[in-house]
């Protein structure tokens, strides 16, 4: 392969927002448009794929829990493949690419293959779902912080969550919690959070 | 006024992003075009304004402390009459209006004064400036959670941060910290927060 062919090559990490097609940015858009391809997970609308130019390559990566799909390491060999031959990528990932996306491994394994990236960051879940749902995060007086925790722990991670310290933070969100709930609900009154503590549970935030 | 005209108007409380222009929403960008009056807080990158109608009013809200502003009183007046007047108003706040936007102030104005509004979430600088600055917030198998916590508390407020649970939590974002950065280090490092846990301080993120 040539240089000039391995440098027209990009990939772009792209956060398709929480679920609302119109809460893609204008940035994310420009760039699924002028992408050849895009690989997407089952956490981004289809419909911002309309975006795509009419001959693009559309690539479902789902990775369901439980479900047979394309693994991390092949999903990296592709974007880089493509990239390489001089391709523009759009990698379309659910929220924000940083938040809790794993947007961090891939941005890892381009810059180990050399390959040029940039990272268009998108409306997260954490903020955008309960706003949708008429919860500020913070309001004046009432809060300083809010924490986002996934729900969804690594296995084995060496930074297990801090109950402790956590229950006593102010708003506190979990993502992807749903299948966790009984267990972080557990956790967070274990560690003293008292049990009348206002709480919400949103499922498809942002969706019709 | 009669119940028609009253009904017409209506209040977009928008978040413009964290400074790049193109980190606005399609459906920010769509609800700036359908406005009769756009009215901007100074944290909001003037180039957004260019989704407006040519003829569309924009009305500069600025509040930079210490200099003389409109008050909160007379920005909620001004959204509640204008849409009263059966005007469509956009409301643009820098990043997103709930994340220390005070969306959460204004939104219950508009509820008391029963005017009809929508929330349209905005890529907060919480996560998009570390993004561009190639600081994921979160990293697989590395943390669980981030705090996010505002850099300059309300004064007398009831709810001050619990520098000991905030010491002990994972990523940490300040925002709007710059002025009281020695405040937040001393407050960490008394509460234990080890010396050599690796910080970035990052100002006009996402801009040129």
């Amino acid at each position: 392969m040539d240089e000039l062919a391995k440098s027209s090559g990009k990939v772009y990490l792209i956060g398709a927002g929480p679920g609302d097609p119109k809460l893609l940015t204008l940035k994310a858009a420009e760039a699924i448009r002028a992408s050849d391809v895009s690989v997407y997970d089952y956490l981004v609308n289809p419909e911002v794929l309309a975006h795509s130019r009419r001959n693009a390559e559309l690539i479902d990566a789902s990775k369901r829990s439980g479900h047979p799909s394309i693994s991390r390491a092949e999903i990296n060999h592709l974007l880089i493949e493509r990239a390489r031959q001089g391709q523009i990528v759009a990698r379309l990932k659910g929220g924000d690419p940083f938040v809790f996306g794993r947007g961090g491994e891939e941005a890892e394994a381009l810059v180990d293959a050399g390959i040029g990236y940039e990272i268009v960051p998108g409306i997260s879940s954490a903020i955008a779902v309960p706003a949708y749902a008429g919860i500020p995060l913070t309001e004046r007086g009432l809060n300083s912080s809010f924490t986002v925790v996934t729900g969804h722990e690594a296995p084995g991670t060496s930074h297990p969550i801090d109950w402790s310290a956590l229950a006593r933070m102010e708003t506190i969100v979990f993502l992807m919690g749903l299948k966790s709930l009984r267990e972080v609900l557990r956790g967070l009154r274990e560690a003293g959070k008292p049990a009348e503590t206002p709480a919400a549970c949103i499922r498809s935030g942002t969706r019709p």
